[in-house]
């Protein structure tokens, strides 16, 4: 029986205004799927850029407020970044994994290894502000779903999103921060191995899949568009975590 | 000036069937895009699963006849794995990059990091065979858009994708082996850097979105829908290759 085709359709929102510490990111889905004369389906996803969950979070932290610690002044030596952003990276960070000259990976507070703790200096502007990643990405896509099946009555998912790079290739990908209402991962098969084990298991990264789709219609580190609905998403109706999709310490052959 | 609403559709395609070595792609993907009701557009890109590139390339190796070396063997005794197995990956690795219990991850002929050098022993089956990558990826890219040009007259692009492991992440993603027609890489912007240099970049890999996007719906390794037509991909009508989405030795912190 040939399997019936799947669809997977992506759409930018329209009408996503400037996002303001404070704001309620609900009602600014809500307008911006009005807007786009769209509403929310059963099994939709919708796919947010993390630079305005930091924003509606406050996530801005003042660089003139902050005193380098003598472990900053010294990587400041190393990569000609300024001592107080390398302040703020190393206080979002549980370990420092590289470095080389402007560039910094990190183990993030939450587990990430990324680069700079995703410490976004791009638009730091006049006030001297840096914007950090979200206290808790799980938990941010779990409010922002439940104020929409609130509002709604239609559950969907959310991922939060952010540009990442990676070890051995170039460029950044969308990879999934946080998620809520969808499976991070999933197994895909376990058939018999024949070199050596019983079941062979194929985990697939699908929240990381769909905010790389996401991320490609999303435009400049998705303030062009920061809100993505994604309809058509395989696997819907499960329960992940983005802290699903870390690979533990024990599994690391790289660090 | 708001943008308009970007809109990205992925749809696999119906009816490919098994493909067999020195099968021609082409008029299968011209006879799934008719029984799936669709035809080529400019712009479009396809998205191929590695593993039908590499059986209609015949890539095949039969374990029976290869010889495992004495670093084969010594392989063997770390990971469990078979000899002949491992001899083939071997072959097609510059580098053995980490082995770790039943893990190796190698830097491949043509520079993938990645495991086991991307053999795919999972239908091995009674023959004994396991597949290779295709020998040339974007020449495969290449060679699929041209016969499909001069079928169809509309030009395309061409992914060639397969699931591949990440270093600090769980899971699999859709991860481009190889391009034509779109590029690989996309420079989103160049604005100021305040904290020392002149220029910040943002290099985005495109077509590892894509690829990744086009998985998801893609299902168990690509077997179930290794072709997939993707419209609305924002950024056609450049070249790009997979071999641009190397991160150069000299910039890799992690080997």
């Amino acid at each position: 029986m040939e399997p019936a085709a799947a669809r997977l359709e992506l759409l930018a929102l329209s009408g996503v205004p400037l996002v303001r510490p404070g704001d309620d990111l609900a009602p600014i889905v809500l307008q911006a799927l009005r807007l786009s004369g769209r509403s929310l389906e059963p099994g939709d996803v919708l796919v947010v850029a993390q630079k305005i969950v930091s924003k509606s979070e406050d996530r801005y932290v003042e660089l003139a407020a902050v005193e380098p610690s003598p472990k900053a002044m010294e990587l400041a030596e190393v990569t000609g970044k300024d001592p107080a952003l390398l302040e703020v990276i190393l206080r979002e960070s549980r370990d420092v994994v590289r470095v080389r000259n402007d560039v910094l990976i990190v183990e993030h507070r939450l587990g990430f290894v990324l680069a700079n703790a995703g410490v976004d200096a791009s638009n730091v502007g006049e006030q001297g502000r840096v914007l950090l990643l979200p206290a808790d990405p799980d938990a941010s896509c779990r409010a922002l779903r439940e104020k929409l099946r609130g509002a709604t009555g239609t559950d969907v998912g959310v991922v939060i999103n952010d540009s990442w790079g990676r070890a051995w290739r170039l460029g950044t990908i969308g990879t999934a921060l946080g998620v809520s209402g969808l499976p991070a991962l999933v197994d895909l098969r376990g058939v018999p191995d024949l070199f050596g084990r019983a079941l062979r298991s194929t985990e697939v990264a699908v929240a990381d899949e769909l905010a790389a789709a996401a991320s490609l219609i999303m435009g400049q580190a998705g303030e062009g568009h920061p809100l993505v609905l994604a309809r058509g998403f395989p696997y819907p109706g499960r329960e992940g975590r983005g802290a699903h999709l870390l690979r533990p310490k024990s599994l690391d052959l790289f660090r």
